[in-house]
């Protein structure tokens, strides 16, 4: 069983993979699965997942080829879902057993065609799939947040290269996310206006960092990036949840972020990217935790945040938490928005 | 200018590099410079860098071959010496200019000779001048802090093949390291006892996370290791701060320092690793912040953290703040105190 261990220090909790601990030797050799035809997402190779969970299929069996979109568990899953938490100190330390839900959204049986070539109505298919995976994860009372996230490239941390997405349901709230929480609360509680909105509203009023704009969704690179032509895409419209967007939202929305991961793969060469989705914690919390509810659907603005991996971290940014942006946004968004598609 | 950008969402500062500006080309090339007779660190090459900053040398004239350890600044730096902070808002944005040091320590002329394979009296060389530069850098009423680092591998950040650590110094205090000292400060006030010596006695206690212990100096895996083989150092005694560290203590630690980077080096095949000293922060805080000086001297106890860099942040760490790590600590530290040196 993996483990959750709470560092007290840095008030950080981590998975500590206990069942298939890696010796010395096994960083020695990197290795990229896949691609030479014994893909396990690949059609014909339902059986080398574990059985899937949910497909959008018309008339075949499940595991079998026909389907558009499949969700499997994943074979080496970061957390286990059967089992209780278990919550204990070790001394000065906390733990609790690694429970949680970790899926892969196998995005299409096209082993070479990247999200960003598929059509809009299969991009489309994929959203819906997170929509679906993220209502049923977030029944689950161990659960308190969900994170859908992409790796594209191996320098992105995917070790196939099919293309995919990834969900997480983890039994505390990340502290990324929590911190997030924390702004956007406090700014409804001292404005009675959502952060997001007002950033948004500034940002499509300067301009100058904006990627990508329509009626209902908007793309800029945020004002203080971390990494180079790193994107954020969110609802112009308030919203507090990403699941309660309908289909024709999917639709729109499915349209729009196939046009920002084009921009990106040509204005860079296709890179290595990650993107997480940051919506609401899940609804059971409501009751248990009046303090995120009591506004969170006037204060918390779902969005994208899209991640170019071109730099890397090194011991300044491991010791401060800073990060050294070496393309000013201003100029990324040029770039990305100037690009002939 | 380089500008310092505060995300009021993420409550995160960015240094974005407006001067030297990276286009989407400049990304497609990885470059890894010096080590075919170009080193600017090697002798003779004195003139490739800035002037230095200091040296350990015998007789020579400054900026001539001849020296043990030199001080340069970094010829890009991410912040400049020079300036006002000049802080002010951008609408929702907060921001202020690129102020601060960055140098770089040049740890010996020998272009391949690392750091673990010096002498001890060469490493107390090389601590000295952190010492030195860490007291200096603190007298600079623009400067909350100075972190000491060091990339190793170009997987770990390093542009430069030869030894070499880096410091910067920053207008404010690095969120990582607030974390740190808020979580000390808050152990100290409820019970009166420094927490890195409660947990360096839990530590020797238990054994099984311990990398190596003398007398004065004692190294572990911590117990919510981020990365696999991460190793903490400290000193065994309680000291807030390293640069009150005599040259008696500073050989101790050289001798230490030098035993836990050849384990690492061992068992690990020279992996790239980053390491970063959290000392006290600016002595002259004190006045203006009474919160972290009130009892930091006794509730804050400096450390050495060393990364290696065996896995890939992805988009689950990226959208948490969590980290996956595939090796327990109690293995990592076992292959550590077990390889032969």
């Amino acid at each position: 069983m993996p483990e959750l261990r709470h560092d007290p220090i840095q008030r950080r909790w981590v998975i500590i993979a206990t069942e298939r601990a890696r010796r010395p030797s096994d960083f020695r050799i990197e290795r990229d699965a896949g691609g030479n035809g014994k893909c396990p997402f690949c059609y014909g190779h339902e059986g080398m997942t574990p059985p899937e969970i949910r497909a959008v299929r018309e008339s075949s069996a499940p595991n079998t080829p026909g389907w558009k979109v499949r969700v499997v568990p994943n074979k080496f899953p970061a957390l286990r879902i059967e089992g209780d938490l278990e919550r204990a100190a070790r001394g000065q330390y906390d733990r609790m057993n690694g429970i949680g839900a970790h899926e892969v959204i196998i995005e299409t049986p096209h082993h070479d065609r990247d999200l960003a070539d598929l059509s809009i109505e299969e991009i489309a298919l994929v959203l819906g799939m997170y929509r679906e995976r993220i209502t049923d994860l977030r029944n689950d009372p161990r659960f308190r947040y969900v994170l859908v996230f992409r790796n594209r490239g191996s320098a992105a941390g995917a070790s196939l290269a099919h293309p995919h997405s990834q969900l997480i349901a983890t039994p505390i709230t990340p502290r990324t996310v929590a911190i997030e929480l924390e702004s956007a609360r406090e700014h409804y509680t001292a404005k009675e206006r959502c952060i997001f909105c007002d950033i948004i509203a500034q940002e499509i009023e300067t301009h100058s960092r904006i990627v990508s704009a329509d009626a209902d969704f908007v793309s800029w690179c945020p004002y203080a990036s971390r990494f180079p032509f790193e994107v954020t895409l969110a609802p112009r419209r308030h919203s507090h949840d990403f699941a309660t967007a309908d289909d024709s939202m999917l639709a729109k929305l499915a349209r729009h972020l196939r046009e920002v991961l084009l921009r990106i793969k040509k204005s860079l060469d296709d890179p290595p990217y990650n993107y997480m989705l940051h919506t609401a914690p899940a609804y059971h919390l409501k009751p248990r935790r009046p303090g995120y509810w009591s506004t969170i659907e006037q204060d918390w603005h779902w969005h994208l945040e899209i991640l170019p991996r071109l730099t890397k971290m090194a011991g300044f940014e491991w010791g401060t938490g800073f990060y050294i942006n070496p393309t000013p946004p201003e100029d990324a968004a040029r770039f990305l928005r100037e690009v002939s598609l």
